[in-house]
């Protein structure tokens, strides 16, 4: 378990993209993880709210992590929906992606996406996607 | 009609994260729209491939200027689902975003993403999403 | 709280295809709706599995339900996202919908489709939607 | 391509469900589906509009049968997503469904539904989802 846990680590770790977006890979468990963002200036869109796309990158990545450590492997995000539900502001952000379903290849999971403030977290967006074993 | 067009290349010139990430609004009509990103290696993943976060944003947005252009003002994706179909390699990726069905408030748009080489371009990612103006 | 509970039944009771099909509306509650199907031959594909269509009628009415009751009137699906997890077989299935974010006109929802046998109740399905209010 | 039609054809035919709505497989080609359905009282929601449980049947088979057929085997969708986008009255229904990327074991098809009357044909619904070959 802590294997697969490190494994994941070191995954997150050699994204070239997550680095440079400024994301961590903050929690992990058997079946899912979390993702957390300071929310920096360069992460907007023109009305000062996080844009979309700082947000899907999130759901994406936290369901591919979660699916991937629930599958036991390198995994990949085939598809996945979101929905926005609230401008995103505040200090950071925070995915927490879980698988609901897991197959032998396969595992569907769900992600919440929060905007968190010092004194409040806020859900923004909510997501369900497919992640698939690599070959 | 040129109106709209140059607000949404000022729109687009306004986000930060659009900046950040590296594209441009290459084309745009009166209800559609493409975006076009250099390949970076900070764009890319564990395997070399264009992280699918990145191309979610061109999704995300390239639906977002397709919609907006469609209803003719400032705009948000409030949803959208992507099916990535091709791991993601080469020069440049472009994103090609068209208004399906264009209401008083609401547009459904459909967004094709293709990786581009010297000799060719290949589809990579297919996404349909919902865009609302912005009150 | 009861006369949009009792509201709830009437417009379920008035529409066709609900009673074509065979569904019932077995729970609700402020923000979410619970939908029953007894499994019947005519449910099913060529594999003697239900199909999928039966599966995504109870994940958008479930859906509606759960946004109307949360918005306090006559709403509708606008748009949903299912993933299929595992042939669906049992003596009936059941759809639970939850509003997870509500704001005046617009709810975000989650739904879990559940295939029940005398000893067991598998997961078959989960679905993310958007319900508006009808004008 | 024949056989692959016939047996298409034949797959339709041994959908209980299929029969039970209504619906008919009226036209197929290597990478494409299209289903019609005739628009009776029993498949309406309470304002007189088809169900979209009705609609999303369509969708979800429409995409079965397209990538099952670019697949060349017995198929099934293990996910899609669709947005309503105009109330659906008419006649009859038609979904035309088509493969927009195929590989060995999955496509990725999009789908649209028209409600047809005696002069028009207005889009209804878009989908877009995922097909695999049955084991």
């Amino acid at each position: 378990m802590d294997d697969i846990q490190a494994f994941a680590r070191q995954v997150f770790a050699s994204q070239p993209f997550s680095q440079f977006i400024g994301a961590e890979l903050t929690q992990s468990s058997e079946d899912s993880a979390e993702l957390t963002l300071s929310i920096r200036d360069h992460h907007k869109q023109q009305h000062g709210f996080v844009h979309g796309g700082v947000i899907s990158y999130l759901a994406d990545n936290a369901i591919t992590f979660a699916g991937g450590l629930a599958l036991g492997g390198n995994a990949l995000t085939s598809e996945f929906k979101i929905n926005y539900v609230r401008p995103a502001v505040g200090l950071y952000l925070v995915a927490r992606a879980q698988a609901r379903s897991v197959g032998k290849r396969m595992a569907i999971c769900q992600c919440e996406i929060y905007a968190v403030d010092d004194d409040s977290e806020k859900l923004c967006a909510l997501a369900q996607g497919t992640v698939v074993l690599a070959v």
